[in-house]
């Protein structure tokens, strides 16, 4: 069995050689095959961060050999491995560390695997501080070669992988707890949320929700494009991965409310103040709490932050 | 009819899955095409840029289809459109919006274009944000494949494209309006006009000339490369593309002169003093206008402006 | 002689077309050869740095053609060169500006060269200023499908190419005093020295030794993962090229001592206190000379650096 395909995932960044040379070792042990370049601009020892990018990409990647290389626990006993998934249909190389994890549980789990033991497909290296030119690519390269998984190593039991936990959302007295799973380049903030668990929290399709972050509240509006917002308007689109993601047009919605990946974000039906037909949408453009908005200096956080939710609508 | 390259060009960054997913998409269509990335850090959302990006590029393109995308209508109803130019030598894919429009038009207009409506050459997805997976990936492998341009959609006139709208420069009583269009990686600020435009301003071939940028005025020196300039000259040079740049050797031009694509630069002959032999050049540090060398603590900006101007070299 | 791989490397960054253009021109030229983007985020006109980068990267590189690119007097005097190594094996075409010497030096030296005279193999250009495009990719592209090295130019003497200069270390009153060569993208800061060159300053194998920056002591642990560190902990670690690095596990060493490449670090022998076993390493956070830290607000930055050394270890 023969990959022409190798996808190739890291957090090396481009500023220095390691994605080059990681190109040149495959390409010296398999020409044939064609490296796709996922991103190598991961945050550095972001395992999750990069774990669900490429669980999200999974359903359209060309079938072939998965490369990722997110591993802070390189040179320590940290298991290097390579899964495969279905049927062989795929070979999924990388550190045991639950990069690999969520890609794996989308693609119905792991058939078989192993721990990338074998001293004569890895290079020799003076020093332990890069595996991904040393140990995955050699791996990767010669999987895509045709040499049988259970060549490189060890058989291990999948069940015994490092799991991947993806954080559940909740519902509690009406208010939905959902979580920022990833901010992209334009500031999209993705919950752990689909269309439907924001639907039953509202009378009517498509109504508004509150959205608050901290003390912070929101009326955020439900769109399906993002030009659709006026400018400045939060709003809840159901992004290109079917889950719910909190926007604002040719703006940053991660900026606007201070969100990162891991953030949590509440829910809700608006009040029926909020809900009036006069008042959909309010502004995103928050102030520091206690700056000028909040009056007499006060560093006080509670305070001007009410002044500025969403029962502003109802004054 | 099918081409062996296809060349991407997006305002996607590298640090999300989107330009992996995209070259997967095409090898998992066309994997005979060959994708070569023209650039993916083009600012978000600035199809003007783009534009420019693209028909600086054109004539150095190998002939195939390009697929380039920055679209922040996505979702709603700007047209997607695959414009032929050349009898068919090349296909543009893209957006509606006036981003393919510099390209075509340095090109030779378009000879056929349709609206890519066949939902057959799409691929489903759960939201309609990411358009460069879902629609003009898969147009343009399907094209690389040999899909004919009249398959993805039904025909428009390419007459009713979105125009692209390129500043002219104004020559107002031997004063030449010039624009920036582009900022390169190095500062180098490329304005709208050719040498031609600058030799007529002046009495000798390659005498320098005085560039103004809002109350700012400063003397270029003529080069024909970077590194004939003094440190912290300020030149103009023939740039790659046959048009003038403000350039400063080892430095940014476009940091020295708080230039960004859009600002207006003036180009005039030099008066006496500031042409005499001993003052060709001045240094371009700025200072803020009302800082330190202002004097007195002033908070006007003309003043201060006009003392670091080319008339110090009268002095 | 045909060559299937040209290796890429630049200063031209992403954000412009400019590496794309390139890829274009030799696609053109010579289709079938595989470009491998070695980086292309040198810092701009980092002549040493981007010739460090090819050096460590040299032996893990495709045999091929080198096309290297970083080129602060592009259209000035300085030669455009083509070189030849292990008998024709690999040829390195760039500026003559010490970019390509310490590869060159790094393979067994060169064994032919040339000056890329011939007009026939350059593209014509309106401007000089983007010789990657015009002179150094055409040349590298013909070189890959089979040009003989010769017909680009007028032969030279190898040895009158512009030398690399390594910085060497030096030994005085055992104290080694090292130099960095690179920080990468993690933050670790690779010196001038390999493991022998620490073990001859200490006692027993792996001993930490003190690291001087300036007028700052640290205790160095050595280690072999990064992940062996405690966080924030100083660590020598010999990297993936066989020479030592400053590294601090989850940080960035270079930042916390705020290294570059040239910045000078001494490394010694522990005395006797700061070798206890109960203070093997200090943390390496840093505060401003003369802040909280130094109390009494004083401004002098000798005393406060002294109480944060690993004299502490002793008290």
């Amino acid at each position: 069995m023969r990959y022409d395909t190798i996808t190739f995932l890291s957090d090396y960044g481009r500023s220095d050689e390691f994605v080059g040379v990681v190109h040149s070792v495959i390409r010296s042990i398999c020409p044939e095959a064609a490296v796709i370049d996922l991103s190598h601009d991961v945050v550095p020892y972001d395992v999750r961060g990069a774990g669900l990018l490429l669980a999200r990409s999974a359903q359209y990647l060309c079938p072939g050999v998965v490369l990722a290389v997110v591993d802070p626990g390189v040179g320590t006993e940290r298991r290097a491995v390579a899964v495969s998934i279905g049927d062989g249909a795929s070979i999924l190389v990388g550190p045991d560390n639950g990069l690999l994890a969520p890609a794996v549980g989308m693609c119905g789990g792991a058939d078989a695997a192993v721990h990338l033991t074998s001293a004569e497909y890895r290079l020799e290296s003076p020093g332990a501080t890069f595996d991904g030119r040393d140990v995955f690519a050699p791996a990767a390269a010669h999987l895509a070669a045709g040499v049988p998984l259970t060549e490189l190593g060890e058989s291990i039991d999948p069940a015994g992988l490092f799991p991947g936990v993806l954080p559940m959302h909740a519902t509690e007295d009406g208010r939905l707890e959902a979580e920022v799973l990833w901010v992209d380049r334009y500031g999209n903030a993705q919950l752990n949320i689909g269309p439907d668990d924001v639907e039953v929290l509202v009378e009517e399709e498509d109504d508004p929700v509150e959205v608050t972050v901290r003390d912070i509240s929101r009326v955020a509006s439900r769109v399906t494009a993002f030009a659709e917002l006026p400018n400045d308007r939060l709003g809840l689109v159901v992004d290109s991965y079917g889950l719910v993601a909190l926007t604002v047009y040719r703006g940053s919605a991660a900026d606007e409310l201070h969100l990162e990946p891991g953030s949590a974000v509440f829910l809700s039906a608006l009040d029926e103040g909020g809900a009036s037909a006069d008042a959909p949408t309010t502004p995103v453009t928050l102030r520091p709490a206690g700056g000028p908005a909040g009056g007499s200096g006060s560093t006080t956080t509670g305070g001007s932050a009410t002044e500025e939710s969403t029962s502003e609508g109802e004054t």
